[in-house]
């Protein structure tokens, strides 16, 4: 379920028994311990779904989140990281149809506005829960405040129609999409008798395509919130910081863990690494399959780098290159665009002894082309470039997407 | 000459009365004492031009050169930057049609024997000349071996074809061209007596749209390699390498100036320079005017820094970032792009004090959007993007243009 064979990055190779057991017919509410609800609030011109709340029925509460590293940071993401700081969430509210990013102190004040909603609405209906337990994730147009009277009604409405079926958590899903095409979700159910789900929307946390990468991920396993700490920057690290569709970072980057403790199970930190990176990993895949205008979903390696960090370096570069980019849209084995690419990235390297190869094919020996480079095939939807750089023995993959006319044409006709 | 009005960064609005003075009607063999001639040779299956010598008749022989830093060198470039060690250059010949990078000792030794070549024709015409003082050009596919046949051919019937009229030098410019829809050419004549031509294809040094972009300046000043030198790393660092079409950088990127100082004026450091700058200022215009797919001239300008070093890392950010060059494709004034590029550079800033112009409309103040701004007309083909930090007193401008269907339509079809 993550991605064709032999695709893997060899990090979560370690993974291959979990990520075989990822499912993606359950998302948030796969876990025991948590209802979601996702409805149309009238954010969105389109009427489509654009309000979701997500509740951890308990008996835990404790959380993680990790946050975009922009220094332009959205209202919600100041909130939520404000609101983590107690290591703990009873629940979070998500809207798509605006990012409720640079919009001053009114922004932040309707954040505010909004978890006290979730909170009252809450506490009404039997859970007792202060806004300071409610995280909150905006994603949609940067600049504009959001429509109150509309977020707020919603939320009473998706309170209201909380549930722990698997279908409140598919809704939760959809409505958290903007661009999206189709909604993100999985889950591993551990044979210890614990589980993960999670649902995200957007293009990863160092390279949204539009706007916002969202991320909420469960678990009924027992465990602390430095646990959940630990495991969740350990799966994103490996997942969504490693897929980069045009080397952007969103104002409101978010990614949540919660874990209700309703299994009763305290699994290892190791196991609820695991899994936790199996269902990132997953989802991460999901997002480059549909990032915006993708027709090839490429994995670039950079190998025989002196260090995992020269490494990473090396795949961002390649990946973030616009000639490369276009070339893999052609279907185009233009592989001297790819040493280029690597030969301005700020790592070391000896120009003399580079080797690439298409889809596990030479096309480049120790810098020199090798006959019948132009004629790989790179007609299909998935391709690997590899890189091997030669002086040393690390290396990372980055997954990307090709720079189509689809890419150019969503970006260029969003907000207006 | 060098843009619309009110563009001009600043560092070269002291160029004012020289840049007002440079005419496009003329390049290399402007200045006295240089012949060119421009030949199809039968490297491009299209036969159009694609072969140019340049000839520095004297009585001088003084060079600079500035070339790519790109760890991968194309097998020209090694060779050029060993010669020019001896600050003399009697002739350059250029190629388009083949970059002859990553072509490995056998794109070297053909990148020698086409300068023997020179060397060899232009002894027999009566100016004995060592491979030595020949640099060498070339801009086309990375990977592939240059057709020697027909380049050893072409050097030949182009040192016949010298000559030090206008249409020469034009021919030169013409037969550099790749994706260039238009040759480019500039020159200065100095009411001192002196003069500055020069002609370029591609698109900027630090961001050639596609494989190089190549430039040779002529002048028949008198003054030493060294002056030369000087006056060429000025004039670039602030045309060439401000100039961002793609952020990649190219195999074989080189900018050369060539004095022959048949004029027998020797003018000030300054007055070079600031001839030498008008006229790559110039050539860096006409490059962003014919960039790739272009439909937009953006100059993007990130003012109020603490430093222009910072100025120019924010300002280069905002120009490669693909949501903004999308949105000013689509004439979006979707400036909440901008703060998300901003704050992912590496730079100090405040979010909370950043304002951004479009056209020199208030579109984002103090990191909150300005009534109207989505409103603000960017229809037209030139757009200045301004921010200002709010922090600092230094600035810096970087040209750069949006990002089309022609773009990737143009870039996704070029070697096959």
């Amino acid at each position: 379920m993550t991605g064709p064979e032999g695709l893997n990055p060899p990090h979560i190779s370690s993974l291959t028994a979990l990520s075989a057991a990822v499912r993606r017919d359950e998302g948030v509410t796969g876990p025991k311990g948590f209802a979601a609800a996702g409805i149309a609030a009238g954010i969105k011109k389109s009427g489509a779904r654009d309000l979701a709340v997500i509740v951890n029925t308990g008996p835990g509460r404790e959380a993680a989140g990790v946050f975009t590293t922009n220094k332009v940071k959205a209202a919600p993401v100041l909130w939520s990281q404000q609101v983590l700081t107690t290591g703990k969430l009873r629940a979070v509210v998500l809207n798509s149809g605006g990012a409720n990013a640079c919009t001053g102190p009114q922004g932040f004040a309707d954040t505010h506005h909004t978890a006290e909603e979730v909170a009252a609405a809450l506490t009404e209906s039997g859970t007792e829960t202060g806004a300071v337990d409610v995280a909150v994730c905006s994603t949609g147009l940067i600049g504009d405040l959001l429509p109150m009277p509309a977020v707020l009604a919603g939320v009473r409405t998706a309170v209201q129609q909380l549930s722990t079926s698997t279908e409140a958590g598919t809704d939760a899903a959809s409505a958290i999409m903007t661009t999206d095409t189709v909604s993100k979700e999985a889950v591993v159910h551990h044979q210890g008798g614990w589980s993960v789900g999670g649902t995200a929307k957007g293009a990863g946390m160092l390279a949204p395509a539009l706007a916002t990468m969202l991320c909420v991920v469960t678990t009924d396993a027992v465990a602390t919130s430095e646990q959940l700490d630990t495991a969740l920057r350990h799966a994103t690290k490996y997942s969504f910081d490693r897929l980069d569709v045009d080397g952007a970072t969103s104002t409101n980057d978010t990614v949540l863990l919660l874990a209700s403790g309703a299994s009763g199970v305290a699994p290892s930190e190791a196991e609820l690494t695991e899994a936790v990176s199996a269902v990132c990993d997953d989802l991460a895949d999901q997002l480059m399959g549909d990032a915006e205008g993708v027709t090839k979903r490429v994995h670039i390696t950079v190998a025989g780098a002196s260090s995992e960090s020269e490494a990473l370096t090396g795949a961002r570069a390649v990946a973030r290159d616009s000639l490369v980019k276009t070339a893999l849209f052609g279907s185009d084995p233009n592989w001297g665009r790819v040493l280029a690419a690597i030969g301005i990235a700020p790592i070391a390297l000896d120009p003399d002894r580079i080797s690439v190869f298409f889809n596990g094919e030479p096309v480049c020996k120790n810098g020199v082309g090798v006959p019948g480079a132009r004629n790989v095939d790179l007609s299909g939807m998935d391709i690997t470039v590899r890189v091997e750089l030669g002086i040393g023995a690390a290396e990372a993959t980055i997954r990307t997407t090709d720079l189509s006319h689809a890419y150019v044409e969503e970006n260029s006709a969003y907000s207006s």
